[in-house]
């Protein structure tokens, strides 16, 4: 398999040279080649130290260049300025990978940077691969291969997780055993030189050791590039990330960290999204969910059902449900009628079913059991408090036992902690997740449910419009001649015409006479706008008006409007007035951003007009290009759906034509990369139809 | 002290009757005898039991009536039926305070109920205290009394604890044994027959053994009691709490497990908010919280100081603080001055303070003595990662040496699990909360900061507005008598004015002519509305015209408005239209709501106009009266705050004016509590004033 072998010299390595080995126990130069010593490594091993023969019973080599054979892979740690010429050392026996733990170099200003750039641009000559510098290591628990700083290997599992930052890693290390989790792979990915993150994510996804990978990150290197791993490696196994940096203080804390600029927050929120990637805030959430992928099956809805033995409990799960948007199944007319025989009279038998507290075993088991075959249940929750009649341990044994049976997911959450620790110890020894209250159960469930229809989703539409493409490429690169960054109205109008766009019948008048010649054949009623190549904010400036209904209206308009601006803004040229059909009256007004993301490219944005869509974060985002299915999420996410779907008896906006405008503006994004923002605000959406009313252009 | 008085009996028993005390190991009976007479309890136990001469050693009675003496707490552990009984024993020996564990009674349908409900009435004829049935029992460790069925007692501490659900109970106090929580009291409300949640707090209020309560509600009783004892509990200390059932499936549960209908949900956080109550969502949280009240000085202000071996966490905890609401702290020049010196030069001097991966605990130390001297810093949180040259046991002690130097609260977040394991029990030891993820110190944090404020808010100024009250009274109490539910438009204005809210001038018209006179003598442009008693909803009936200008258009709409309003409701009897001043032009639309509220009473919310404020819920939610800090509080915290603010150069509202008819109508709802419901929709707001130009208000 290509993409496995591209990694093998980094991952499974039959052999390693460790440069800079030392005989110093304090040294990272000698923990490192202890712990791939003491972790089972069964590769050969050669330490590279001058001034040392052997260390810790291995023979030593005095450069790269004395090595017996090329190493699979070189492990570097030395002092920053000696880092480069180890590297060329290990080219020239040539080296498959090579890891480098020593720091120093862009974290540290320009000359560490100018040291790195050095040595990407060596491994890219020389075609070997560079994780690091700055990184704490890797691990590999299939190989035994503990080629980290850190103290302790992980324990072995399904779990691949990665980390932008070492720290992290030493922590998640020390806490994974603390709860007993198992690894497959661990990389500290460390400045990133060349191995991106894109990369590490594309290795796990190939990797058969891996069913669920996790990373920690603070910045995206190739936006582009690492969604279109994410989004090929998602459809095989979940991705579940943390990405630092996602308000104002954590980026301005980021940059000052790693010196990298971040892309947009909205950017990188709509990349994830896309690419199917699972987004959470902080690290607990990404244990959670972790633990819940790696060792239950997805959930084929999101029906979940509970099962208590105490009220309270029961309804912090149900509070929790409906928050996260899970739905508390129906337990099915069987299932009831089991239940009422199964259980004791005061036993509440719809979800959250109560068993009430003085429940043994046997009633969570018969329980669970008619659960279990209910089809109106996609998930299983069990509560348990430890109550003086509680099981604990048999209980468990139940709930064991009757997930063998099913192929839904089973959670359970046990309450406390000294008397339910054996019980729970049995849970996840079993494999299943157990927590220690409802909210993470339900928050793991939920991206469960999200990532199983991530998978199921229907098929990428590629929707192709018809456009004048000539056309529009005339008028825009007219104003890139003459370095007119914001196009006129009649211009944005004009490319808005070519790709199809639907806006409102408009002729630009030269005087008043013209703007009521050009009203009569428009239509009344009409609409006024100044038209100027050096107005920005027509409508601060009072330079529109609307819904002008006689001739009279429209030349009055017309003399109010330009000598109104001409009094505002005495050195502007006005070109005249667009006139311009009014839209239907009771539509609904929603706006179509697209700006250009550093590291993402170009980035939509949908929402509601007027300010209260950025007061209140309601906008959706999406990266063009878009497909039908994007389109199609943007317009329902919004809170403010409501709106468009219709209150107090309005008929719903007719959503095809508003798709139809996002998959248009997304098509010119593509087609026209010097687009560096658009504005379609207002967009008038009635029930039967869209109409851009007006639109701002503008191209670098 | 004759709050702590009242309940003595109860908590601080000299002697105690256990009905039901039991020889047989497993029954409930004989554990709690056991616990009460394990736990070290120095005052007199009475086993009552028609069939021993003997229980556990100590001398067993037949009955009530042959005791000794008057105990001061009978706990009552019998079957159902023969719970009464057992009271009216108790109660001719003049007991003090009652405990009935025995369950079976409102939960379980209506006979228990009415069986509930003599026992009340006997507890309040009796003057004795009746705390559950269905109680889990109390435990008060200043007296090391542990008089419940749970099978440990939980550790001494400052924590008062009371729940309404005995599983939860169990659960937390398995949970705190393994945590190392300490309680002073701990309750099991059970179904409060008679012993409320109000009754309990207020008792734990006065107790100078609990420093912080924390409690567990599934309804309140009297919610009007609830806040006032809770409004002069949260004086003095923490009270935090978990309301569950806030969402409507958590509501369905609660009242399937209960019985009791719940209040609104935005009554319920309202009451919370304006009592000083801290509300959280999960019981982590609740830990979490009551950890860092319990041991640490609140907070002056909202400025946190991170320190950091690693910038990951930092970044994690940066973003966690801006998402809260909280603000880094900017250091002090001198501080910076100071840690220039003690740090290498890549350290980071701004906060997050970033001191290295490589820091030992003295680096730690440094940086914290100057982080503690800095006045601008009101809060300080250390981040360890367990990097290899992380000196965990000593940077505890570094942490706990230097909070003994300063007022400042200070917070610990060692990540991981095992490595770091030595260096968090020695901080909890010393009364330093240690997190494993900078997410719940942040949390902690943010709650003290409130507290803080609430205890340090403004005297709540009592505003009372010129009223025409007699001038309400005759057109409510008119309306009242020929059972008119809603009032009438020109009703409405009127109570309106006898209020003096801002009206615009209105006439009602019968006719065309009269609309266009009206409109003459009010000044143009006026708007047009029908009255009729048998229409709701004009707007959707067309029932209104705006910004008529002229004569003509005035007499054009009342001919139109009146038809159509005839041709769509035949049968209706139309009195005319209102004929009123338009508002000004460029204000901002607010809503005011006024409803009652089952449990809590009057209900007032404050919103933007339009449908976005429900569908988004922003809405700002208080119970009346209201002070003026409600007032201000209730316009400020909308999300859509902004928009009043003033956006795009618009000059803010007249925020006194909206302040002022919030008040009034807080007023209008104290004097009259026969209005059911009110709605001042809209309400225009400029820059110079408010003007309510349509209100409804309904009567019961």
């Amino acid at each position: 398999m290509q993409p496995v072998d591209r990694f093998q010299a980094l991952f499974n390595p039959h052999s390693i040279a460790v440069v800079g080995a030392s005989r110093h126990q304090d040294k990272l130069g000698h923990i490192i080649t202890a712990n791939i010593q003491g972790s089972g490594y069964r590769g050969k091993l050669f330490p590279v130290n001058p001034k040392a023969a052997e260390i810790l019973g291995l023979r030593a080599y005095p450069s790269p260049a004395d090595l017996p054979e090329a190493p699979d892979l070189g492990i570097i740690i030395l002092p920053r300025d000696q880092v480069l010429g180890a590297m060329e050392e290990l080219a020239q026996v040539k080296v498959g990978a090579v890891l480098v733990i020593s720091a120093g170099f862009r974290e540290t200003g320009r000359q560490g940077f100018e040291l790195e750039t050095r040595m990407a641009e060596l491994a890219a000559r020389k075609k070997f691969i560079l994780l690091g510098p700055n990184s704490l290591g890797l691990v590999n628990t299939a190989m035994d291969l503990n080629a980290s700083i850190a103290l302790e290997p992980p324990a072995k599992g399904n779990i691949g997780f990665f980390s932008q930052s070492g720290a992290l890693c030493a922590a998640i290390l020390d806490w994974s055993l603390g709860e007993g989790f198992g690894f497959s792979k661990f990389v500290s990915l460390g400045n990133k030189a060349a191995l991106s993150e894109a990369d590490v994510l594309e290795a796990m996804g190939d990797d058969p050791d891996t069913k669920v990978i996790i990373g920690y990150l603070e910045s995206v290197e190739n936006g582009r590039e690492f969604m279109r791993v994410a989004q090929r490696v998602t459809e095989k196994k979940p991705v579940i990330m943390i990405k630092a940096g996602t308000t104002q203080a954590g980026a301005r804390a980021t940059s000052s960290h790693t010196g990298s600029v971040a892309g947009s927050i909205e950017a990188g929120k709509a990349a994830f999204a896309q690419a199917g990637i699972i987004q959470v805030n902080d690290v607990e959430s990404l244990f959670d969910l972790a633990r819940a992928f790696s060792c239950q099956p997805l959930p084929k809805g999101a029906n979940l059902t509970v099962v208590t033995n105490s009220g309270g409990p029961g309804i912090l799960a149900a509070d929790a449900c409906e928050a996260a948007g899970l739905h508390l199944a129906t337990p099915s007319a069987a299932t009831v009628e089991t239940l009422r025989e199964a259980l004791p009279p005061y036993a509440s038998l719809y979800n959250p079913i109560d068993i009430i507290g003085d429940a043994g075993a046997d009633r969570y088991r018969a329980t669970l059991e008619a659960v279990a075959r209910d089809q109106l249940t996609d998930a299983i929750m069990i509560l348990l408090t430890p109550t003086a009649s509680a099981q604990i341990t048999e209980t468990a044994e139940a709930v064991i036992e009757v997930s063998k049976t099913t192929d839904k997911p089973v959670f359970a959450c046990f309450m406390g902690d000294e008397r339910i620790g054996p019980g729970r110890n049995m849970l996840i020894e079993a494999g299943i997740p157990c927590y220690a209250y409802p909210e993470p159960a339900v928050q793991a469930l939920t991206a469960m449910v999200a990532h199983h229809r991530w998978r199921h989703r229907p098929w990428s539409v590629e929707v192709c419009f018809r456009r004048d493409k000539g056309k529009a490429d005339k008028i825009i690169g007219e104003a890139q001649r003459i370095h007119l960054s914001e196009l006129s109205q009649p211009q944005a109008f004009d490319v808005a015409m070519a790709y199809e766009l639907p806006v409102p019948e408009s002729t630009l008048a030269r005087t008043s006479d013209q703007a009521a010649r050009a009203a009569k054949k428009i239509g009344y009623p009409v609409a006024l706008k100044i038209v100027s190549p050096h107005i920005e904010g027509r409508r601060a400036l009072d330079g529109v008006a609307l819904n002008l209904e006689t001739p009279a209206e429209v030349r009055a308009a017309f003399r109010d409007i330009t000598s109104r601006v001409m009094r505002k803004r005495p050195g502007a040229y006005i070109s005249g007035c667009l006139v311009q059909a009014m839209g239907p009256k009771k539509a609904r007004e929603v706006v179509i951003r697209l700006r250009q993301d550093a590291h993402f490219g170009p980035l939509m944005g949908f929402s509601m007009a007027g300010p209260s869509a950025e007061i209140l974060d309601d906008i959706a985002w999406r990266l063009a290009p878009l497909t039908l299915q994007d389109a199609q999420e943007m317009v329902r996410e919004i809170k403010s759906f409501p709106l468009l779907r219709g209150v107090r008896g309005e008929p719903p906006v007719d959503f095809g034509a508003i798709e139809d405008i996002l998959l248009t503006v997304s098509q010119m994004a593509v087609d026209f990369p010097e687009i560096r923002e658009a504005e379609l605000n207002p967009i008038l959406l009635s029930e039967d139809g869209a109409l851009v009313t007006d639109l701002r252009l503008t191209v670098s």
